[in-house]
């Protein structure tokens, strides 16, 4: 997009946020279990979206920041106002559609997910969760029903890219994140104010504890085990905890052919021995952890030379940080013996931590009566994949709704959930918003 | 080294080619049981050959076809001359100097190494060689020590960067090859025509069965077992044999957050279950057999993917290519069973082969011999790394003398032959060249 283009977006996006959203005034309570989604509208506002940064592959190149995210945003204002929702964009370039309820001072019920992509990703990581958010305000509008707590649809920025968007809500994003870079050509910073933020000001964005009533996100599994089971809702137990380290092992680099096989500090054979170790821990023990080494780097890596120096990453995901720790406790334990018994040197640098994020109890019994009362199948699983939703955590009960992933294929081109996968989502979103409204009050 | 200097460095060399070598005309026969090389002499022209092409580092950047390549040529060509050898650079690039024997048509002995080092390589390497076969020469013509055979004191080019030069001796180097890039700036070819070889013509080079008397050359250990043990000399077996394979195992690449351990088809996982194996089924049979994985590479790579292809390399060597071959088809046999048993695909890519070289028995006496007379320690032992030498198998019987490697290091500035390590090795060339010279007759 040239500047002409860029201007004429912003202007889009700028008009459609000034649109009144009131011209439907909410008038009656109506009994709302009846109340469903327009599955055809929602396939269309899901296909329409496609458009912002469809790549030639089928793909989506709309990237956070990037003009293909920044038109999309104009869209999504635009259907918030023929939605009933008043829009803005925050400080932290999330845009934020809210109509009020009926009691004055309580704190809004919070739904959204986010639009923007990995390089080449899909079309459903996110906006399936943004597309049924606005459909929902939609169909509760037009069927007359009315919520005692206000409402608010919210499009996270910058999910794929550090989660700017969500975290700004409890102040945990550093200034100095702002000078890094996003997917895209910009600095983080310089997206926020991209899309409207205010990167200066983003403690404008904080919520406390009992600033949200409530949060739910429906979401894409990005796993293969609803598709492969037929299920059609995931009723989420909580974000997985994250811990990842870096381990060096250093050996002694030596030549092929002249080292004998009792004299090598061969750096890889002790990695791999650890490699099988982390394996049999993570799985011996009954649960849901999952424990992997998806790098690894040898030096100096030439055939001829005996290997000087290995190191891999380790990553350990569960819902109960607690063991995760414990797990690591053994595997550092093991691994160290392993080294030592190969005369090697062996170092563990844990670099990334994302705290375990239980979801509530209680909006998960709601998720799971929407789907039961729906006569749809689900079952409870944890979400081995970050979301927005985790960053919620403390200052709203949350709770997260999954729909199947065909085949579990994620950020990538192949990623594709069915309309009446999706649609059946949006209704268990639908109830499960009229549920916790009554609930959280 | 710019235009003139190497046109200069050129004149230089050429002109060295034609000084007469022949002033002192060998005269009579004497008993060379007490001829010993000149240590300062050979310390010496050690320590010149350093300045042609060390770097601030201390190392050598004396690649093959460089300037310093060049220009080290030059200076061994005038040594060459003073020790009673008339020089020419043949085809490949290679320098000879060779002395008239005193039986006509008897075929030449010979003796040599090379002076080309890798990049940021050591002062030992090769030149050891080198500079003690020119010793040799040398300090039997000031002895008045005639040999039957004519002697041939070969500087073999590019032995770092593929062995062209000794290689052509039985036309083994494929037109190919020419177009091929040296450790240096320059195409093989290139290289060859900079040193005053004839790359079209490579085929001159061809010697056949017999055409050589018999071959011996003077090597650093470049592994740690002469060093550690304080042993002076080794008695070199053979250079062994080797293969190099690239095995590839194909799993499916996947989120490591959603995808449920039992549900995994991680290529690093068996991969790392084959290294472990590679190494139970080369140090389970008794030999001094090595294999080595030196080089693996994740795919995709990333700390939160669970890997889909992992691709590593294999090199066993031994003297036995049976062995080796042996060795192979059991670790093929158990890393089929361990993909298979983890769901994954494996395939294997020889690429490599070398094929051992074993070392004549009786100049392997000789050598044993000519180190027990001259009072120095001594050990069999297999050649783990490549040399010249091996060129020679099947036009020549051959044998090679190690002297000790501090600490094994190789390849590197800290390479280092002690000077009484070196005469002590080129007292054990003289010797064997003597003793071979009434052997091989």
């Amino acid at each position: 997009m040239d500047y002409e283009g860029y201007l004429m977006t912003h202007s889009l996006l700028l008009l459609s946020l000034f649109i009144s959203p009131l011209l439907f005034a909410a008038d009656s309570t109506v009994d709302a279990g009846d109340t469903r989604v327009d599955s055809d509208r929602l396939s269309a506002t899901m296909q329409h979206m496609r458009t912002f940064g469809e790549n030639a592959a089928g793909g989506s190149d709309r990237v956070a920041y990037s003009e293909h995210n920044l038109a999309a945003l104009g869209y999504l204002a635009h259907l918030m106002a023929e939605s009933g929702l008043v829009a803005k964009i925050d400080v932290a370039g999330n845009l934020v559609g809210r109509r009020e309820g009926r009691i004055d001072g309580l704190a809004p019920i919070v739904t959204g997910s986010h639009i923007d992509t990995v390089p080449n990703g899909g079309h459903y990581d996110g906006i399936v969760g943004v597309m049924s958010a606005v459909e929902v305000a939609r169909s509760l509008r037009e069927a007359g029903v009315e919520l005692d707590h206000p409402l608010e649809v919210i499009v996270w920025s910058n999910e794929e890219g550090g989660k700017n968007g969500s975290r700004s809500f409890t102040g945990a994003v550093a200034d100095r994140e702002m000078a890094l870079p996003s997917l895209g050509a910009k600095t983080i910073g310089e997206g926020i104010a991209f899309l409207g933020g205010d990167p200066q000001h983003l403690a404008a964005n904080i919520r406390h504890a009992g600033g949200i009533s409530g949060y739910i996100e429906l979401h894409v599994e990005q796993g293969a085990m609803l598709d492969r089971d037929g299920i059609a809702i995931g009723v989420v137990e909580g974000i997985v905890g994250i811990k990842r380290w870096y381990i060096t092992i250093e050996g002694f680099a030596n030549h092929a052919g002249t080292t004998p096989m009792d004299q090598r500090q061969d750096a890889l054979y002790p990695a791999a021995l650890i490699i099988a170790e982390v394996r049999k821990i993570i799985t011996d023990e009954p649960g849901r952890q999952v424990g992997t080494i998806g790098r690894l780097d040898v030096k100096p890596g030439a055939p001829n030379v005996i290997p000087g120096e290995v190191m891999f990453s380790l990553e350990i995901r569960d819902l109960d940080m607690n063991k995760v720790n414990r797990l690591f406790a053994m595997i550092s334990a093991a691994a160290t013996a392993i080294a030592e018994a190969n005369e090697t040197q062996i170092s563990f640098n844990q670099y990334y931590e994302s705290p375990a994020a239980p979801t509530d109890k209680r909006i998960m019994a709601l998720v799971k009566q929407s789907a039961d009362a729906l006569g749809l199948s689900n079952i409870q699983m944890p979400s081995g994949a970050g979301h927005d939703a985790q960053s919620m955590k403390g200052i709203a009960p949350l709770g997260m709704i999954f729909v199947p992933s065909r085949a579990g294929i994620s950020h990538a081109p192949g990623e594709f959930t069915g309309p009446q996968q999706i649609t059946n989502g949006a209704n268990v979103l639908l109830q499960t918003v009229v549920a916790m409204d009554r609930l959280l009050r």
